[in-house]
């Protein structure tokens, strides 16, 4: 158990709304964005990109471009000596040398003095293309007749899953009841107000110096290294402050990277290089769209006895991290409840359309979707309410999951209820719909790179008494810092703000696998505690060794039994004469418990997990179709709150993101083009367009997150498409299975249901 | 002793020319210097100054600037809460709230959006100003009617220093013969290409980030933190490369510096400053001038048996580094030769003139040009060899000299035989005129700072098998970077090329003293060395545990008895994975051993001591003067030579400058103004003035220095100006003793000595 000293309790309650020194560069207006960027001598890089969704490269003319005045060099896919790369499938290349398959697909590069001539330069370049039939839906991709994307994968699969857990076929068989569903949704774009941009500058080593703001820098430098061929101390990642990644940042844009890296080692001159917001849309990772089948097995006191999904993802063009967000549509939420047999799955298909990656919740939200229709679905024929349904199923601490994740903390149950209670789930208004869902998401990821699967920091006590905090884990706006801080600082016994926290920069900041997972606070933020633990043993140690007699440390302050004090600077000061320089500093590595995970993927995947319910308040126009949403209320279990104004800040937005996808957003397409790559086209909600929001939260107490913390960021947003369509659902009399959630979907159950009338 | 194994007499002798990565930005034209930098937002500031040499401030009018377009903020003394500061004696303020001492001095600052804005600003800046009288000549500034520069300094001596060591009074009384002379030098500008420039940056937490290229960031820092009255961790320091130093550098420039944070923390904004050439000299900080009498007391048979000196330093109007400058100036060239009795007076005196401060060997060559003069004027009275002469008194190995200074390795005979041996001594050319000089030097100081005698080092094992070192001291040229790699190499018995070596930023790099008093290669690299050695502790160590046998390393490669073997990657990522993100690291500190140091400064003051003799051979046209040096022949005991090219450049590059100092250079003044305040009138020898420089090495093994190594840097200018001295008087036939040695000097000494005949 955690301790549960005066320190913790004082520090969490009186210092709970601290922020980090970076908070106020964001809202004084003075924070240095990748975007705002300059280097002494840069250059300026712009992407030529194909016209055509499927096309053979016959021929590149870029002489012309060469030619122009300003213009430093020109790259197309045959300059490169790299070979195919990626994050799970090794399937695109930072320029594609002979093959385009998708309207968006690198084609050339271009450094120039300035932005216009580089873009100038661009319209200069003159490629011949020899067009190839096109596919861009996933059914007709897996035909036998359609165009084939990449050799090696018939059918235009890029990854395939099926799992059986229990004993689905009786479980159906025996059922009282089986509903069933067809979901759709599309894809969707993170839309972070900062679109991508980098400046490499080619170091006279050879290696490559990235200046840009990812959320997994690390891992990001790995790939880099790995692609440009280089060794991995030659590559460092410094980033400035991050405009907003919300997952779809974990990688933030390869190909640019290397590309800018490329242009950069080709002139040995920094080279800056951005996404237009119309890139962003046409040529970033959004999130992947998918196509579920599901139907579910109950008994007549609505015990779920059974789950099947066909999940088919759709790829685009290149893989990137879809494979895995796949995987964690199929599979995360069958650990919500109690489901003893589960059978799914799961094709990821590509097509030519723009490729797909990740987004906060890695598809846990669009399952959430799916999944949460169908038990209200069921509750409704059985005439349970969904809120007892949902409490007899749900999963309770100490329970194993149907795919062996380990329960340890776990205030589900309690979520359910409080945001009942809350939204006045028993005293509804008239003509107001209510909908409720509940998710389960995986906070610190223990199997996804099998070598590292904990965290480390470093922490050091300054010569003037403050302290210096080196974590890999990144702070993009989430709070992460001032959360370390408070870590660091319960274990030293001192304020937040004495505490500064360096984490940008690959040479000084220990190997992290970064923003992902909801791995930052439960195994980040553990290494800290752990760190800072050493570091006051240190202290501890030498104050002693300073004074000569046995110490104690208490609020702060060092003394000895015969009243002898000292304070951090005078041990500080007194280790850097007897070192000649050093500082005082304390390691922490956090190696998780081991957990076992077989071939079919069953065992405990991570350090622990977070829980939440949300509530759902809405209101339809019977005429149209109009949707008001008036309130979602969101019950966390994030376990220990060490920052509850950054965690609420964690709410607000992810809500308000999730009632965007749910209600607003989504990607259009025509013969493959983005038909709204603009943020004129695809709405993201506004101030004006978000509900009422209400964060709670259900502490537990977790065994393995520093002082009981667990994640939270990643789950914010995935019980609020679930909770909305079974609101509009209670409003509507009928689901709208198709993201997003729009007048024209609910004026057609309204008026489906009048013409059933 | 040093341990002398294959792989050290293998790395110094094939990787002896070995360079770091940093070298070939430079020689590439891609090196980013202080002066290069822009960051985004970034504000130009620029300084208002004095241009009365003495006067009171009665008021300043700044709406005028304040109200220009483009101007963001103004500043004055009056606006600043801070005390006056210094290196030794706090007499200066970054801007100057009433009282103006020199045509130069800071009165008021103004930021703007570009350096043309600010330029003009400075133009609508009233100040009005009550003159004072002013004084230039140390002599005129002690008597008791002159003007008084700052309170509390009567007769405006700054610092003063009586020292007598054994009995100078009978050493002259019972001396064969007595020499005595008066010396004057003028104030030097390093004149390093690249001016003094920063950009501060106010940083959210109430810090500030300076980038600047200093060869001492972190005494700087201590001294910004103090000033502007921070928390130490709250200054940080990063550097772009330097555009040369030579001990200008050490502090760079603290006003500006100041100034610079001043208007960024006004702002809010990055503000960059950068001195013209005209404000490097005439607002620098110049070396000191010098006026020396001195006499010496010898026997017949040439044995030195005492020596007095009277100094008098000419301060400028503040004092920066002028005491110790001083102190070096007054005493180091005791220690050169046996002299049993000393009697030393010196005063540092304030004038209105521009401050000054400190210059490569810290006075050192100063008095090596008014000392070698004298020992040959005796040797010629004498009718003794000046090479004997030296010989019978030089300083020899396992002595202690007249000060307490302990000589372990000592190659000074031997470098007096060999540079005599090289340059011809005893088959001189006809109507040439051969000059010889001797020098010692401190190399690693221990006194500087009590509680930082030392240095340390941090060293890493990266992932890719490559190795990190993290250094305080600093490579501006000297090849500092090269010479660690090696030694590490040495340690790690791998290639110098995969070590990296990082030294320029405050966070990342162990406190370090910086590069003063030739400590790089002694204190420094003794710090890497033993870092190296620990990391090679725990590598083997990590090693034996990764695969359960006691293993060896050999040949940089990793093998146990039962022949299995591991290379540095694995190690590294089993350790990786072992602590989940962090890297194996040694730390090395680098404590030298006690030494004892008086009230009356005698005693041991530094790690190990250097030496050097140089012979000039030189032609004087007999009707003009004009000089012609043909050659210098500098041989140096630096102890076991690390890097030979390196070690070579710096003796070019130190002998040329000290060519230049002796023979050409020198401020000029009218009214306290610098008359000569541009490169195109303040000579510096170009190459083709430069005469033919040949070093010679003398390897002693020191048995504190790193493999036997000793600091080279400073020492290399010491003995140029006695040895052109001497060379000069031999060919003409009488001492010139006011430097620069000029045609027009040699000219009036050749018409005394044809008037005489």
């Amino acid at each position: 158990m955690q301790p549960e000293t005066p320190a913790v309790r004082e520090l969490i309650s009186t210092e709970k709304n601290y922020q980090s020194a970076e908070v106020w560069t964001k809202v004084t207006g003075k924070a240095i964005y990748g975007i705002d960027l300059r280097l002494p001598g840069m250059l300026y890089g712009k992407i030529l990109r194909s016209s055509h969704p499927h096309a053979r490269i016959k021929k590149i003319k870029t002489s012309a471009a060469l030619k122009m005045p300003g213009v430093r060099t020109v790259l197309t896919g045959s300059d490169l000596s790299c070979s195919p790369y990626g994050i799970v499938i090794n399937d695109e290349m930072p320029l594609e040398p002979e093959h385009v398959r998708y309207v968006g697909d690198e084609v050339a590069a271009v450094a120039a003095v300035d932005d216009k001539k580089a873009e100038e330069a661009l319209k200069l370049i003159h490629v011949e293309y020899e067009t190839l039939p096109a596919v861009f839906d996933t059914g007709e991709a897996q035909l036998p007749e359609a165009p084939q994307l990449h050799e090696n994968f018939p059918g235009n699969v890029a990854w395939r899953r099926e799992v059986v857990r229990g004993d689905p076929e009786s479980a159906f068989r025996n059922a009282d009841l089986v509903v069933e569903g067809k979901f759709h949704i599309p894809q969707f774009h993170p839309a972070y107000l900062e679109p991508v941009a980098c400046v490499a500058v080619s170091e006279p080593d050879g290696g490559i110096t990235l200046h840009t703001a990812v959320q997994s820098p690390d891992i990001v430098r790995d790939l880099l290294a790995q692609v440009l061929k280089l060794p991995l101390s030659r590559v460092r990642i410094v980033g400035p402050v991050m405009g907003g990644g919300f997952g779809g940042k974990v990688y933030g844009n390869l190909n640019l990277y290397l590309i800018s890296a490329l242009l950069s080692m080709q002139t040995g001159l920094p080279v800056k290089m951005q996404l237009t917001r119309e890139e962003e849309f046409t040529a970033g990772r959004p999130m992947v769209a998918a196509e579920i089948k599901m139907r579910m097995a109950l008994g007549n006191d609505g015990t779920f006895l059974g789950r099947e999904m066909d999940l088919i993802t759709d790829n685009g063009a290149y893989s990137a991290q879809a494979p895995w967000v796949s995987n964690t549509l199929a599979e995360r939420n069958d650990s919500v409840y109690r489901i003893p047999a589960i059978k799914t799955k799961a094709r990821l298909v590509y097509t030519n359309k723009v490729p797909t990656g990740q987004y906060r919740a890695y598809g846990n939200q669009v399952a959430n979707f799916a999944c949460e229709s169908l038990i209200d679905m069921a509750a409704k024929k059985l005439k349970i309410d969904p809120l007892e349904m949902r409490l007899r199923n749900c999963v309770r601490p100490g329970e194993t999951t149907v795919h062996g994740l380990q329960i340890k903390s776990c205030g589900l149950a309690e979520c359910l209820a409080a945001a009942t209670e809350e939204i006045g789930w028993t005293k509804r208004k008239k003509g107001h719909g209510y909908g409720l869902s509940a998710a389960i998401h995986a906070s610190g990821s223990v199997v996804f790179d099998p070598n590292l699967r904990g965290a480390s920091a470093r922490i050091s006590l300054e010569l003037d008494g403050n302290i210096s905090l080196f974590t890999g884990e990144q702070d993009y706006g989430q709070g992460t810092h001032a959360a370390f801080s408070q870590i660091a600082a319960i274990a030293l016994d001192l304020e937040p703000s004495r505490i500064s926290v360096y984490s940008k920069d690959s040479l000084v900041t220990p190997y992290s696998m970064g923003a992902l997972g909801m791995r930052q606070a439960t195994i980040g933020g553990k290494a800290v505690q752990l760190a800072a633990e050493k570091l006051r043993e240190k202290i501890i140690r030498t104050s002693s060794e300073m004074i000569g007699e046995p110490v104690i440390m208490e609020n702060g302050r060092i003394r000895s039994a015969s009243g002898r004090q000292v304070d951090f600077t005078e041990i500080a000061h007194y280790y850097h004469g007897q070192t000649s320089g050093l500082t005082l500093t304390g390691e922490g590595s956090y190696v998780p418990p081991e957990s076992s995970y077989d071939d079919t993927k069953y065992g405990n995947i991570a350090v622990t997990y977070s829980f939440a319910a949300h509530a759902a308040e809405v209101e339809i126009d019977p005429e149209t179709g109009a949707l008001t949403v008036h309130r979602i209320v969101a019950a966390h279990d994030s376990g220990r709150i060490i920052n509850h104004l950054s965690a609420s800040g964690q709410i607000y937005g992810g809500v308000a993101q999730g009632f965007g996808m749910s209600c607003l957003e989504g990607y259009l397409f025509n013969e493959g083009r983005v038909a709204n790559p603009t943020l004129a086209d695809y709405k993201i909600p506004t101030a004006l367009d978000v509900p009422d929001i209400t964060p709670l939260f259900i502490e537990t107490d977790d065994p393995e997150g520093p002082y009981g913390a667990k994640g939270l960021g990643e789950i914010v947003q995935v019980p609020v498409p679930g909770a909305l369509a079974n609101a509009v659902a209670d409003a509507a009399g009928g689901w709208v299975t198709e993201m997003p959630i729009t007048a024209e979907k609910i004026f057609r159950i309204l008026s489906n249901r009048g013409a059933a009338k």
